[in-house]
């Protein structure tokens, strides 16, 4: 049966669903895999880096980036999605510093992300139109502050929950299962580290190596940082095999 | 036979049904259960929350949210839809303190949620356009003024009623069928709390407890108060199993 | 056979027909009915509410409204779209006493009424621009002028007829047969109520009471008047069983 | 066989044909008969009026208006849309007199109103944006200027032309042939009042009383006179039966 | 198979073709015929008037209009358009005679009505747009100036070229076989009346008369000139039959 | 299959394509043949014209024309199009000239019609917007500047190189191939204007003469110069037969 | 199956695919083969010219430009695509050395040009939409700033990545191949010119000669350079047969 635009992932079908919306899932579920811990003493966010040629810079794929100085995120699915919204995120938290004189909330940050991705399909011409489609991108927020450090998981729906531990992308679902079983509260920031990357050892196709993956924390005494290379070596190494 | 985009949903058929809306009630129907009860007391509303892993902050799981002081509501359907539709209630209400001196009344505050509802699929470009589908979300919205407490329901027609008790989502059949038998005018506030947990209870798939549950109340003395965690595993423990 | 959107309802079919016209039609059998009788003391305008619960509050289904102090109506379809209709007729009201120092006729509300279901459909951003779609709402306005005592027949094409006694809605079939058969001149206002009250209790199938109808009525002396519970359930009363 | 928007009705077919305009002729066709006759005293108009109730108001039935002191219309078709029509033609008359101290000549005032048809379906958001669709009335404009007693027949398409006598609606085609029979450039006002009644009588499905037809005159003497009821039932009675 | 509105007839077909300009030549196929004959002594145009009642005021059939003093049309095709390019005409000659005091040349007159009709289908909302399709009407367009006189020929598709003599209009094919056959360059005026009129009557349906004709002519002495109704009959009398 | 507007000829294909821009090079097969050679002593354009009628002013036939004193084009494909981009060519040429006091440079010329040509299928109702298709016609830019006389070819794609000798248009096929066998860089001017003449004669379908085609060369003396008729004869002459 | 404008190819797919940007991808693969080698001393880029006909002036066929006197890029696909982009690139460059006195960084500069990549399809009319369609062209960007010589692909998706040595266009994949084997990072410019243009020759389905190929440069000394007509003869000549 033919439907129409506004009648095709953008409204409501006959059982009440946004088909548009939930083909995007679909394009994160193409991307590579993104996992957070939140632990007492920080967030740590890992990333598979698909690094598809030897002739091809690891480090100009970028799937880990700094938001604010306490603030950064993880992504899965279309990388240039992503730089809108990162954009945008960062605006917001440079706005938000300047007028308050204080960081941005985790929280949000988030929902600054998540309202700008809730404006797709708007009306064209308006200032607030920013895209014809949902973005098709999921995002890891980690972030620290006054209520500690904080893992939020934004959809393309513009819906956004915090958790303890959570994969996207990918590999997800084995992910997932994995940090149900191994997560606890009581996790210090180096365990978090290693869980980070044995679970995404375990979901990736090609043998996980120090350039293949990207690793990044969020703590109080730090605030964000991507992990140096040497650094990934030493956790890479840690792993064993 | 083809209909497209201003026949299908969003203009009559030639039954003289608008779709686009039947539709929209699908969505709430798979969302999560919401109860409200008015008594002369005040108003109890509750929720279930889905919380799908044990890794996902259940605090994070909002679907009950304050408006303004004496007003507040629960949700279920979309909840990015949602939160759109009471940003704009609380902008009404502190804009209306502001011009009157005076808090907005409930019945003028439902009005305004579903004057947006109603403005969904208008011209494109005006400042007035707001969705171009109907919003996916019902709320029960609750509150005091000098007509006492009050329990209203909006729909995402733009239609509202106001309701002595009233159950909307997934196990809303069930559940208003239930309320249906139980409620009595002399209800009080305690009695009222437990009618709507035990029947959540009866409607919810998962086992009720103090965390994939949440209530509120508004009463004269206290206005909109979400309950904390001890009054919800004291309310939960007074049910028995 | 395949029509695009400005063909289909909105234009003339190849019998010159405007179909979206014509289904709105069908949205206001759809609906609950309205009955209006004019007499020469003054006019009585009667409708039944839907009642669909115990624990609906039945005042907060309003299907008669005041206009003015000398103009009110009864609607039958989609109450939020009525709503639109309605707002816009009382601003036309307060704007022609303001500037004219005399009430707004009966017949130029009435016309304001219709000029604004004229312009469903046209130009996308205008200021002008009302609906995508014809309004889903017949209303029967009724009001004193210097003209004495008038009804009016408002249609979401924009035509209008005075009449002497209408009925509209999913009963206004049976109902204006009764009419005709039981209609007079010389009928006074207690009579026109009996009437009315009577002819709904012939079309709707729950037993009438005095929950689920209203009446109200416009006179030279009091204006319009919505009859307050115990003037409904003396009216009721009236009718026997 | 599939056609879009722009092509069906709005644009040419193949065969060099508009369709829309095709078929708003069509709903021409199926309103009330209107008859035209000009005669060297002055033009006489008049039209069938659908009272389709005995409840319904005749005189709110209006298919016969002014435009100004000298210029007048019968209308058959859609009633809203001449609603616009002639509303334009008003302002324009009016303006004319205000900017040349001069009446609107009777060419002019159909050249404003066939000016407005043109431009259906005009870019969306113009100022000049008026219909979506073409107009569905026809109007047979009566008015008096230097060049003395004239009768124009405006159609959708924008297309004009000046008449001795002309009928338009559901009846036009027995009446034209009528006319064509009886017409001649001697007549007199009152023989073209008869005229004008004896052809609607033998084209009205009703059997024609003074409550269901009406007529005007214009005249050098007394301009634009939308008859009485007593004009009325004075003519009616000479027609015999 | 399915073609949506910017491919069909708008834009180009896998053979290069515009379709809707190809149609709009077939709407000028439907008109009534209209000549011209160019000679040095000035131009004549010719049309053909469909009468189709005796009842019809033959003047108010306008097929050839003035457009400056030294400038004229005949048209073919939907009347209602030609007005629109007729006025633009006028305009840009009232204007180019205020700047620059010289009359418009016929070329620049012929170009000036050409880009107006290439616009059709422009961006909806722009201020140069005038159509949603292109104009259903051929113009001939007749007038003096310091290169003499001057016949040209302008088409829906804003294409124009010079003629010494041409026809347009349902029976164009055969006249413009006998104007092959009988132009020749010293042609008189009177002789290109007569052959204006000759070539007419060999094409129309109807039999000539000197109501269902009309002539003007563009010499330089008199400028543009309709001929009145007794040098009409005076040029038909000279046919003979 | 079905492929709405914004897929079909205007998106790429399946295969990388843009439709609209390959049928619009079909649109051009269909025009009359335009050939252009570059010499050392400037460069010779020349076209055929279709004189489809002895009464047709071949004059009026314009297929090359002057842009600026230096720099003309002759075109192949639909008339009405060129003009526009011809008109945009000269407004770029006069701008250039009174901001920096020089001739705008041949490539510059080319480059500014291609950007127009770019430009079509944008964004309704922005400035830029000129046309909802690409433009149906090729030209053939001949001029002369700093870097002596050149000839460029630019396509409706906004494509456009630098040639020797090109031929466009319904023949281009076999003139091509006749200018690669035959051109030589140590070409005369008169040698090339006999080479533009005896290759249209082989490709043209009419018998070649003076008046069914045309000549321009721009050279560093003379510039642009369109042949006049006693210049045109002498080299069709010269041709012999 | 029917797809609408918004889900086919500008909105995903229910494989979460967005098929307009992939169809961009295979119109890449239509173009003429480009290859980049990074080396310590500096970036290589060549590029294949299609020279159709010896009549065609290979120094028009501009497949390597320069962006900035550190910046330049070779190009495969749409070259009038590709003349927007670069024209952006220029523009940003010139901006940032006006506005912070340093040259644009090679990452920005890629950037730039993929954020213009991303907003095709972007709300009508705003001031930021580009293109209906994705650009149907892929740039090898190569530049040196203060982390030396750097070379960058950057896709129609906007999504760009750095590379030690790259192939675009309908050689690619042999050559990505061949690069891929040969690259080491201890090359020297030298080298690279002679992988380039071995690479190329090996993908050339034509002779590879001095007039069909291009190379240019980047180098901390000399910066962007394009090779003139001797030195590319010289790198030629070193390749042997």
């Amino acid at each position: 049966m033919f439907m129409a635009r506004s009648e095709y992932g953008f409204t409501f079908s006959p059982e009440g669903r946004l088909f548009q919306v939930e083909y995007s899932l679909e394009a994160i579920k193409l991307g590579s895999t993104a996992i957070g811990v939140a632990t007492g003493q920080g967030v740590i966010i890992g990333v598979e880096k698909r690094v598809t040629s030897s002739l091809l810079e690891s480090s100009s794929v970028e799937k880990i980036v700094e938001i604010d100085a306490h603030l950064g995120c993880a992504m899965s699915g279309l990388q240039a999605d992503a730089r809108s919204m990162i954009e945008h995120a960062r605006v917001e938290a440079q706005n938000h510093t300047f007028h308050y004189n204080e960081p941005l909330r985790v929280e949000s940050c988030t929902q600054a992300i998540c309202d700008l991705a809730l404006r797709f399909g708007e009306g064209a011409g308006g200032e607030e139109s920013i895209m014809s489609r949902p973005f098709g991108v999921a995002l890891l927020i980690a972030g620290y502050d006054e209520d500690g450090p904080q893992l939020y998981h934004a959809e393309p729906s513009g819906t956004f929950y915090r958790y303890d531990a959570k994969a996207i992308g990918s590999g997800s679902e084995g992910a997932q299962a994995e940090l149900q079983n191994e997560y606890h509260k009581s996790l210090t920031l180096v365990e978090a580290e290693t869980l980070v990357l044995r679970t995404l050892k375990q979901v990736m196709e090609e043998k996980l190596d120090s350039k293949n993956v990207q690793l990044a924390s969020v703590t109080k005494e730090k605030g964000f940082k991507i992990y140096k290379d040497e650094e990934m070596a030493e956790v890479v190494a840690r792993l064993g095999n």
